[in-house]
């Protein structure tokens, strides 16, 4: 089945054709920014967003949102960790996470597919892990030098990419999505 | 003529009655919560919130949406400042200007209106003045208890509601907006 995938960036492009090209289906690239919501979870913002891309393609389509929600801050940045990070960047993260012992974090993903019917479907991608109290690496990018997978001492910026990719939010979620769609 | 403003808050509908029924508009409270998105600027969230509104009531509606942007943080919390109030609040707010000298902050309103054929006019209100070290006065909510408006010395949250009225970026907005409108 030819999928469409709304996305300006060609690594993930590449990643979501080989996750599913293995069971057969051919993944076009879609630019069409579509209207993200203020929400308190990723779900909305894709379920939203599949809502208005499909309302105009009538196209299968397949979307995604990450983001960094620390369990001391309350979630934040969360949902809006695009937004922090190109205001207070990893520096303002570390500066808030100052003189806190609770340092657990998780970057989620949720990818979203909607169907030739108008059907959503949505699945979640989590890497546990902690913020530690420097930056290190220069690899990655976002909130990758302050983050530390779960049973790992390297962030996300000191690892190759093929060891991020195997542990990352983003590949779990579309690995799931690709189960729930099944083969051609 | 009769104008629908959309709001959950009693206050703000009676503020927004006075202004609107001094030039000899009806206000009526419309209680749909209307899909903000994410955005740099409030404009962008009135406007798309407007069009929302307007496809859904066909019928004059007011909306408006503020934030409090701090120019040392590149305008943070700005448009997100709802959530970034939920998450982190003043403290949070405080710890991230921790050694900052540059403390200026402006309060932004940007009301909006659609009229009876769809078209969309928006107006804003600013305050501008400075985040203070530490929280003062029991008065008024979320950010209010660190700003202190440009020429005065009490924090919004000490004083009292007529006197923020006159000063505050929301009675800017909609004054602005009603004299836009004109009369009935």
């Amino acid at each position: 089945m030819k999928i469409l995938f709304e996305t300006g960036n060609q690594g993930k492009l590449k990643e979501v054709q080989a996750i599913f090209g293995a069971l057969g289906h051919e993944v076009e690239q879609l630019k069409d920014e579509y209207p993200e919501i203020q929400a308190d979870t990723l779900e909305e913002v894709v379920v939203a967003g599949l809502e208005w891309l499909w309302n105009k393609h009538k196209m299968p389509i397949i979307i995604d949102d990450s983001g960094i929600f620390i369990h001391s801050l309350k979630g934040f940045p969360g949902v809006y960790s695009a937004y922090v990070f190109k205001t207070l960047g990893c520096p303002g993260i570390l500066k808030q996470m100052e003189g806190i012992d609770e340092r657990k974090a998780e970057f989620k993903c949720c990818a979203g597919y909607v169907d030739s019917e108008g059907k959503i479907t949505t699945t979640s991608g989590v890497c546990q892990g902690r913020i530690i109290s420097e930056m290190r690496g220069s690899g990655g990018f976002g909130y990758d030098p302050i983050f530390v997978p779960e049973s790992h001492e390297e962030t996300f910026a000191q690892m190759d990419l093929e060891e991020k990719n195997t542990l990352s939010h983003r590949g779990r979620a579309f690995r799931s999505l690709a189960e729930t769609m099944g083969k051609e």
